[in-house]
């Protein structure tokens, strides 16, 4: 999967590609299937390995066989169990036995949304470390706080740092609280009225339920064919991971202004370069951070917009409208953390320049110290609990995330 | 505060009106005075209660003065000293010692969040309570399940109001995860200084922090001026509760179209009534929740886009856009909850008309069942699990919100 | 009205305010009745002026009323009748026949918009006359291009400000496309049913409605109960000036930055200061400019959500979504303007700093020149077809709106 | 190009795919070094066809390429260079001289975007044949008005169809204002210095932008590399399309509701059917329009946000924005124009079931009729001024857009 008006997408690999939700549908129905066996519900012959029977190469067919029925599980139904009926008859009867569309589309859905957590988390990791060592490092490095874009008073880097750091250790704490998305099995109407008819008692199902849910390792919940909260947390969750990346990435492109010159991205041969100036060194990765935090908002909301349009059993357009969303969603929150990671673990801090900028900021940027000590030397340090909330930050980072 | 534009908007009451506003912001810098006073910072002397000083007649002159300095606190301060230096120059001299516009706005705010969602929480529970109640006795009350607008199987009532109360408690869930907005303690640039210069020490302006806070009853939390996480994260709560109310919403309003007439909101002397169209009952609850939740959304997103927006030590314009926007959510989640609460009390299940559209609908919704048990009696119930799930939403209901 | 949350607001005035939008309902009303006596359908003594019937003290009982039918045309008409019934029987029996809530609660949005477009014309066109002089004045002024934040080749500040002038251009073009909102009279389903049975014939219809098209100065539409196109015409129109203003507030942001320091906003007493850092001028307008475009995509986008949601001959929801949404959007869009034309009218233009960040940018800022043409002397002149862009930017201003 | 999280995206075809925006760029290259030769600039040399220098094959390694410099353009020069050279070092030189990364991305974008107007014509032609006739044929075939979900007053479907005309012939009139998107080139800093460098005079060099836009089919403009109002009037023009489709989506979703069954789809093999509920006929293209009216609002705002986010002579991430959010609007608009259109052409129209569900409406839905003309007899009609709109309607559509 390429996308070229969205630089950096390959970054996500093969996250949520069609390929990739196929997979994970059919890893769906392959789990039901191991679990009506196991439980006695569908022959022993239908035991079957569902892996490899459909592959990248089948998304053309799939794809464009989704709108006839309104979704791509149908089409790959169809396709999954003509190619099971050649070896195995018993197990194209007893696929997808009980379940509705709903239920391996939406399941398909929370194995990708899991993988992109998987990722996020990683590169949040590196960025909380990566954090908390310029924190740490730069906690007594003074440079010019500016609010409103003015001068206000001296701080040091690291207490921005920390600021930044606190701003992902939130959107960490918050993704960890979503990300334990469940598997859906719910019937036609979500009343697991079908299961319950193939395996003979409620009793029976919930160990169906268990089984599967344990195959893919997700975690077990009554259906939620129309209560999608689980959908707008996890949207949520990344766009609050973008929020914190692009208040850094806006920093980052501040400082990086010439005139001000206090942050640089790292340099990686052949970035940021400009084929007619050859003067400039964009600072690309937050250029294209900043980017995604514009755009994720609108995603989230849409992911919203359709659990508010839920209506009877399962949605006439509310439900569809997550799809794409999500997945787009994903892979640019994907992208945008591993830049992040980049951009922070290559951050070039002009140590010298805040300085200099300090010190030309002066005597205004003194003033308020200036009024509350005025006993104080001309640039005493004016540090405040810098250092408190800088170990503060740090010694959340060395937590485990709070959900 | 009335909104003639936003039709029950009235239910919100006195909640984050400016006058309200005026009033929390007069009570953060009251709290903060107060732990100057205590730890010995201030002279005793400037002890003072500023109840009554400012009251709903400032908010004309307050708001007017906004704009110069980008802020309504400025103008607010401006007008308390003046007050204040009249009876007590003390009080006057130390007045916001210390603190910076955005701490002071920023606990106003969280303390009008914390009323909103106090408010929301007591319609929350009268909503879950009615939801288990119509859960549990229409558990076996027959109607017909629809899927993408068409009939699908049969289901009861009590399952689609065990989805409803699944949604509640999803929003309930999060909304007790974000409610505990902290106090807002920075100074000019987070970094503290000028409380560390007024206290003499880190330690000492912790006591003063810990005091403000105790005094307001909020918690703690390092300056995040701009690490606006708590607030995207009110604001995400927020719209998950009318995403979970927009959905009953809209099945109401499919079961009042005089076709299907399964549903009614109750009968209120006056309300749905048609000046010229005696005939109608329009179901007026549903239509004002309905477009709540069309709007939410977007207000939520305006927040993330202002947290994203973030830059220096106090954005640009980021910071600015979340205050109304802020009270607007608020305010219509409020009144979204209470009608809400006011429908589910009031609805009206017309059991009847539920089993002569599932009689209509047969035998054709009864496909699924005839397919997968060709036995069984044409009519036999297909409960499914249906009571294993509207007894797991009953028991959750009875829990506390987990966060 | 004053809004506390959103400085700058008190620009906007009575604009859309709750009694304004009563009054231009009210204004909607009896041009209709004018017409049904002029065209003799009513008695000639219902001829009645209801100037002065209701005014803004009735706004909190028919906002209170307002939710028991959905909108606030039910309760105003209440009280318009019944305050007409002591004077002039006639009238109030007369009055608001054939009409339907949404006709006059649209067309009273239109009235309150038409207000809106012609407050925001003027300072579109004192903006428009800012930007010519600015572009005009500076085409010769030397300053550095910066691209992605750095440095790119030399332009002039009059480029810069013939291209502010192309997106405000562009926004009076938008705005003069959308601006001419039609009356809307269709009666309760949109097909003129009770009109016509009042009047006896279209034809007649016809003239009552053009008759009170006249009386408003509104064109003539067809019913457009559930084509909202207009309105979100409206909205994009208002959301593209937004978005010319927000791109002058970025710049004027960046070149206020201290380090850059090329432009600076008028000093006006007392404004953008800052209470405890006196050395501060915050460039407020900008700041507050930058707040409204952030906002206005989503408000206006909302208006889209409205009109999507569009269903059956008048929405459940879609409707009631737009009223406060393009009152706020309105509002602030007018306080952007105003604020807009201000900040266009006061700018400092520091040419002597622009020339010295250019003379500090060489010589990388002169690399493309260099390698273009190697020949040119140092600091020789690069302008392009500056002059050419500038002269047609100013041309265009002084032509009429193209829509 | 397949995306099968959007069912029927494939309807859009080769539109906009990566290797078309390759393409598109490749074309605006192309005609700027034949213009660069044609007026002498470049040698005659340099004269080169380069179709077929860069096909689909090379998706990857240019998608690959384009986080580096920020944009996608940057590889596909270098691309382009490396095999011109081989063949044509003349054309390899010249290619691009004087041009900006921008100028070749927005043109590209524009050509995609003239296809996607050209694509969304076509099909809003069928519509609006459609909808004439059916406004036509229906004219006088009775059914009930619906408001707020409740029967109002009969109305005929002819005027229902008459109101979805009036929507999309407003969302053509909008279309045909935003369709002239132009030509950009305006090199590195939007002030045509390395054209005019090149070419020796500003009047040579709009003779060099003339030829370009003739070769392309392009209008002229001045640059518009931070105005970005034309790209937000596409995006506008779009979603006012699903605006106008999801509106009839939605009627006939409630009409398809099997109580109701006034309106169904065309039934097309295959389509709509339920694996497990052969009973089922999901009224698909209805749900997936309403699908794409959900999300556009969200995407055409994600194009405000990143206009109104425009900075310095190239923004740092408002333009990044763009690109892939109108690719997925523009594919996603001309996928649901398509589904309208053949919606539209195979529509049921259940005349005898809206004539019994209007008969079981009365008496009540008569009471407006019979207060405001008690003498009418029992079902007599009460068509208003509906031929007068119908006809209106039509005769619109035979007129040309409006723009």
């Amino acid at each position: 999967m390429s996308d070229l008006l969205w630089p950096g997408d390959d970054r996500a690999g093969d996250l949520f590609t069609d390929a990739s939700v196929l997979s994970a549908m059919v890893r769906a129905e392959a789990a039901w299937l191991d679990a009506l066996v196991l439980h006695g519900i569908a022959d022993p012959g239908a035991r079957d390995d569902l892996t490899g029977l459909i592959g990248p190469d089948d998304v053309s067919l799939v794809a464009a066989g989704a709108e006839s029925g309104g979704n791509p599980l149908i089409p790959l139904l169809k396709l999954l169990r003509t190619r099971l009926e050649a070896r195995n008859p018993a197990a194209a009867k007893w696929l997808h036995k009980g379940l509705t569309s709903q239920d391996v589309i939406d399941t398909g859905l929370v194995l990708c949304l899991r993988d992109t957590v998987s990722r996020i988390r990683d590169d949040l990791a590196a960025q909380v470390a990566g954090l908390a060592r310029l924190a740490g490092e730069h906690r007594s490095t003074p440079m010019t706080g500016r609010t409103l874009t003015q001068h206000a008073i001296p701080i040091t880097f690291g207490l921005k740092a920390a600021g930044w750091l606190t701003g992902v250790l939130d959107a960490r704490d918050r993704l960890a609280a979503a990300a334990d998305l469940p598997l859906q099995i719910g019937g036609a109407a979500g009343s697991l009225a079908a299961p319950v008819a193939l395996a003979g008692s409620p009793a029976v199902v919930r160990d169906l339920v268990e089984t599967t849910a344990a195959t893919l390792g997700l975690p077990v919940r009554g259906p939620w064919h129309t209560a999608r909260a689980p959908l707008t947390g996890i949207a949520d969750a990344l766009v609050t991971c973008t929020d914190a990346w692009g208040r850094i990435a806006n920093d980052v492109l501040v400082g990086a202004r010439p005139e001000i010159h206090e942050l640089a991205e790292g340099t990686v041969a052949g970035r940021g370069g400009s084929s007619a100036m050859p003067n400039k060194q964009n600072p690309v990765l937050s250029i294209l951070i900043r980017r995604a935090a514009l755009a994720a908002p609108f995603l989230a909301a849409t992911v919203h917009a359709g659990a508010a349009a839920a209506v009877d059993e399962r949605p006439d357009g509310g439900w569809h409208v997550e799809w794409a969303t999500l997945r787009t969603l994903a892979r640019r929150t994907v992208t945008a953390g591993a830049q992040t990671a980049e951009l922070l673990a290559g951050l070039r801090v002009e140590t010298s320049r805040m300085l200099a900028n300090l010190a030309a900021a002066r005597p205004g940027i003194d003033a308020e110290q200036r009024s509350i000590a005025p006993e104080a030397a001309p640039g005493e340090p004016y540090p405040g609990a810098t250092d408190e909330i800088v170990d503060a930050a740090i010694a959340r980072a060395e937590e485990p995330p709070k959900c």
